[in-house]
């Protein structure tokens, strides 16, 4: 038997708002849909969503800007609230230019204005990630364990860019129950050389995966990766985070 | 019914050749394992079988090194005629550093050592990227095509590091038969607000998908993407080169 898998979006989610049991409503589409979640699965859960039930939306009228998020905000042609914002849920700033504000979060990843998002949210409000996305997957996977009796995976993922390449890719900001890593490391190739590129993101390639049954417009905002075997782990998604002391991009 | 689709990794591909009909090796293994390629898959097939099979394959023995390659050798500890080939296969050097050698190819991909590996070829061989995986792509779509009667899209995959994240991640280096980017351009939310986030690059995303079922050790250098409607397109995967004037990593 060849190895298998396959990806299903889950529909029927509805929107969601804070406090909302956001395991509950995506358990009951799974079932709705004739795809309830079983044990083995990875669920990958945009982080929208997550965000909503988190109370992680701000509404602009509430920010007030910091001289530095004023004076930052005509170069970057952007509202001094979001950019106030995007500086808040930052720990460092990695480039400023045309019209791009590319930060290190305070979780360590490094993406465009910090992951605060208009998309998909009420007028004059905005998205931050959530605070502690792995937490958030750990008690997604808790939830779920409770609900549906099932043992899943989870990543909470979102859309990032990368230099060099067009176009975004969804990854994953937050894991819980496997090892986002999967190496090769003393592994040898049938000359017996040790393999090179010994290491991969599994957890950005499973995340990856699931966005194209995740319609930004058709809201299907989690999908069920199914019939892959992935390796325990509990450190969540800090395996997925580069020492800085070995990037040559920073 | 919800938007789903499966990933199957093509088992019993024999090790290639040079001038092997890769097409009907890898239409032959998918027919045994009772997956036959059908219209409307997309088959992600890794970069080394198609260096193999088109002759990319280098002995080092065979390389002389230039004074640069010589002089820059001792500082990435690595092979003089390695050394060389990479810079042979490069357009520009990115990044010089901690014995990593990251340069953006002639195709205008950035990755480490131009994509030059030494896994899975004989000893004393290293493989070379395709010279052009776009046409390598666009002609096992034409030969399956003949072969299979079937309409198929294809990737010419490779594992690529990135900024920031530890582990690589399948990527396409090569395309025929799709537009390997989605756009959202234009769109509105529900809140009637312009899409942020709005250009996914999809064949990348399909590339790390087939990644997990693609045994880096047990030989499966091929898998097929299917059930996804995927756009018509005939840029090859041209469209996934950044703008190098849009990109702030240079």
């Amino acid at each position: 038997m060849p190895p298998r898998y396959e990806v299903i979006g889950i529909e029927g989610i509805p929107e969601i708002r804070p406090g909302d049991d956001v395991a509950r409503l995506i358990a009951e589409a799974a079932a709705r849909q004739a795809t309830p979640l079983a044990p083995g699965d990875c669920l990958v859960v945009g982080q929208k969503i997550v965000s909503k039930a988190e109370g992680r939306i701000v509404r602009l009228a509430d920010v007030t800007p910091s001289p530095v998020a004023e004076a930052l905000a005509p170069g970057l042609a952007r509202d001094p609230r979001l950019v106030e914002l995007i500086l808040r849920e930052s720990r460092r700033v990695v480039r400023m230019d045309q019209g791009v504000l590319i930060t290190e979060t305070h979780h360590g990843w490094v993406c465009a204005n910090a992951g605060v998002d208009q998309s998909n949210v009420e007028l004059d409000c905005v998205a931050l990630l959530p605070q502690d996305p792995d937490r958030s997957a750990r008690q997604l996977r808790e939830r779920l364990r409770a609900l549906a009796g099932a043992e899943v995976a989870v990543i909470v993922a979102d859309t990032f860019g990368r230099p060099w390449r067009e176009g975004l890719t969804n990854v994953a900001i937050g894991l819980a129950g496997f090892a986002p890593i999967r190496s090769y490391l003393g592994e040898r190739d049938p000359a017996g050389r040790p393999l090179q590129a010994t290491i991969l993101a599994l957890a950005d390639e499973l995340a990856a995966a699931a966005e194209p049954v995740m319609g930004k417009l058709d809201r299907i905002p989690a999908a069920l990766v199914r019939g892959l075997a992935l390796a325990p782990g509990d450190e969540g998604s800090k395996p997925l985070l580069r020492d800085p002391a070995r990037d040559l991009f920073r």
